[in-house]
């Protein structure tokens, strides 16, 4: 798509919408003679033409070569500048009947428009100023947001709250450099400029990219979600626990297979975390052996997952067959054996041991477990809900433990820009290091310019072509 | 949702679009006070309720509660009557993301609106007067319409072509009932009525209301579709003429079903007639007995599908299996005797017999299948594509041949108007009796004045809640 000889004008159309059969539908053109060339398909073309910006505009999308009439539709009417690509567009608001909505496209197709590219709407609108590529991505991001907070972290980037603070550190940089060409300008002083020059401000700088970069891990985790296996002895009640999991927070997606695999899987939100819950066959004893397909599956399950959620039947306590499943698909050489572990006694209800005296680790057989360092104990009953959100808030925390979570809306949205600030910051720290050992200014200045740049490419400023096609070829179509 | 207590300007909101990750989505509010209930959740109160009818505002949706920003919106706003339902609308243009759809929805019923039940916004359209009944199912019609030519027939209804005839057809029967009126005024002559009364009026009106009725059956055939059955011995080539048939015509829905089941299916368009079409697994004999199960699922498929295509190598030939299995899945006795059967010749290319020689039947053992009346035969090439039109053409008017179907859009849209349309017509001709038998003239008026109010119920002029319940409750929520 980005090439020299990309021409922003050309009259693009794309269906926004899913095709799938429902009561209204969206298909959206840009570009220099939108209006005009939509005029060629539709029933009034004097009223949309005379139209003014931001005006509706109802009547019939009709075949141009067959004149016959498609659907019955509204056009919203914007005009360049102000409009999302920044050039002049049309949108067809008609029936969201599949044939309908390809009639309606095909038209379009037919009166002169061509087929937009993943992202080229939000590609428009970059070039033509109207989007930094932190908000270009934050399009991206909001579409595929799973939960509540995954959208509002989007929605901040959106709003420009990164892009404000990248602009922000951009300043700093820019006097941190000016302060270092008065030192340049003046030589007699540069010999001792190590030790005149404050790098307060460089530091400062320094701590601020530190915290950017820190917070990539948690969006990440926010953007893309984590894998949890339940597992435990059949009759541990997992099902019924995973059950609840996915009633008490909102199922995202609610298509659980039941497949011929071992396992059933669903989305869940926790505490904003995008998971993806999965929930084994449960693990028994045949003919005294550990039944090895089984395991064999919930180890291949756990050895890509966030944390296990390994169910107990309070009712029963931690038994040796516990121990060894535990053993089984934890043992330290594995890499399974940094995956965070959470005990689960259900049926607390049914226990004859007091809910406190879990809590105080009392009925914990940790002595069972050495091979295990800490493993988080909870009880819950998944008959009454008791313990649950508890269960939900801890393994969230366990999840994001080591992720820096930025509360302000400045976190970073994408890989890309975490490698952007990941430069940023080492020129920087190099600078640092010029002023400290006596390197030559113009060394420092070098860096703090690389600095700047780095993050000119991060907010789309300075940007190649590369770059462009890495970000909006992750677009939908019609975005 | 039709009952007395009904208040049309009550606010309500749907999700008008599919609830599927996309570049945008519609979000539809519809009643009195609509839009001074979305800038209670719109960043730009203001400017939205300043705004003139038919105009775009650009803003954010903001929780009313949190205050936090959900989605960078374009409001469309209309103002009654001016709009689809006749009452003040504001439909919001978010990103389709699914948590940012529910999250703008969400801030909507939290501002006061409630959600809206399936078809309710074409039910207001139709209480307002903004449609008449025949108009509002051709909504939804167009909406599930699965082939251009299906759209096509529900396009001409929602511009109002059965409306019009339907209308026509009123206001004849009106002067018909006049003129027999004036009998009644003058009753000196009413004992040679019978003589003087010129039917012509009314036979010629009985002939448009069976148009009309016989226009049903094919109507339903372009909306619901028909189902036809390829089958055959194994090696016949039945998958390369399904493959073929889905790539000649476009294939609607492609989820093609690689089941355990011994079928497969899909949607295809044969010549506009949405055909759900199933390759079926291949028959074959086994120990010198033919394949109970297999065959007996394909006649369980052949029992409620509207034609078979049988397929055969021409390079083999109609052999006595062949013969054998035709007769078992179509023996006179069972309920699948009537259905037409199509044998095809595949792999015309490669047999020694001419195409020609195939069309004029010399090939064709006809005298093998004296069980079967008026068998069709078509010679194809499922490799080089011979054939395979004309065959798809035969097929569609195989399926169509009870079918009178009207031309130009004024064919019937649904169940409910062919049942009033046949109310209309035996009111009608009993009218026509009434005249000819020399019943007294009353009779024939209050037949008239039923056939007029049948037709009043079809448009939606006279109605009962009952079947506005009917037309409504099979919309879809958004419309």
């Amino acid at each position: 798509m980005i090439s020299e000889q990309y021409t922003p004008d050309e009259p693009i159309v794309a269906i926004a919408t899913a095709l799938v059969p429902s009561a209204l539908a969206v298909v959206r053109t840009s570009g220099k003679n939108s209006i005009e060339l939509v005029s060629k398909c539709f029933s009034r073309p004097k009223a949309l033409n005379d139209a003014e910006a931001n005006t509706l505009v109802y009547g019939w999308i009709i075949d141009p070569k067959t004149y016959e009439k498609i659907d019955e539709v509204i056009l919203a009417v914007y005009k360049a500048p102000k409009s999302f690509t920044g050039e002049n567009m049309v949108e067809i608001f008609c029936h969201g009947g599949t044939s309908t909505v390809l009639g309606v496209y095909q038209s379009l197709l037919a009166s002169g428009f061509r087929s937009a590219q993943k992202g080229e709407y939000t590609f428009r609108a970059f070039i033509n100023g109207k989007a930094d590529l932190t908000k270009a991505e934050a399009v991206r991001e909001i579409i595929g947001a799973k939960t509540d907070e995954s959208r509002r972290r989007a929605a901040n980037r959106l709003q420009g709250a990164l892009y404000t603070e990248i602009k922000t550190v951009k300043e700093e940089l820019l006097k941190v450099l000016a302060s270092i060409e008065v030192g340049i300008e003046y030589p007699e002083d540069e010999e001792n400029f190590s030790e005149t020059f404050d790098d307060s401000f460089l530091k400062n700088i320094i701590s601020k990219l530190k915290i950017l970069h820190n917070s990539w891990q948690a969006e990440k985790l926010y953007q893309d979600g984590a894998e949890i296996v339940l597992c435990g002895k059949t009759n541990a009640g997992k099902s019924s626990l995973f059950n609840l999991l996915l009633k008490e927070e909102r199922a995202i997606v609610s298509d659980i297979h039941g497949t011929t695999r071992d396992f059933i899987e669903s989305y869940v939100s926790f505490d904003g975390i995008p998971v993806r819950l999965f929930d084994t066959a449960g693990l028994r004893e045949t003919k005294d052996e550990i039944e090895k397909v089984g395991v064999e599956r919930t180890k291949e399950l756990i050895s890509h997952s966030d944390a296990v959620l390994y169910i107990i039947d309070s009712s029963c306590g931690f038994t040796d067959e516990d121990e060894e499943f535990l053993r089984n698909f934890t043992d330290e050489n594995s890499k399974t054996s940094e995956i965070p572990i959470i005990l689960v006694f259900n049926k607390i209800d049914k226990a004859g041991f007091l809910y406190e005296e879990l809590k105080s680790n009392k009925t914990v057989p940790l002595e069972k477990l050495p091979f295990r360092q800490n493993i988080k104990i909870f009880g819950v009953s998944a008959k009454t809900g008791l313990g649950v959100q508890e269960l939900i808030k801890a393994t969230a925390e366990i999840i994001q433990k080591s992720c820096a979570s930025v509360k302000d809306g400045t976190g970073l949205g994408s890989e890309r820009q975490k490698d952007a600030i990941e430069e940023a910051l080492e020129s920087c720290e190099h600078a640092l290091l010029c002023t400290k050992e006596g390197f030559t200014l113009d060394a420092a200045v070098h860096d703090i310019e690389d600095a700047i740049a780095s993050l000119g490419e991060l907010t789309g400023e300075i940007t190649s072509s590369d770059i462009l096609e890495a970000v909006f070829s992750e677009f939908c179509v019609g975005k």
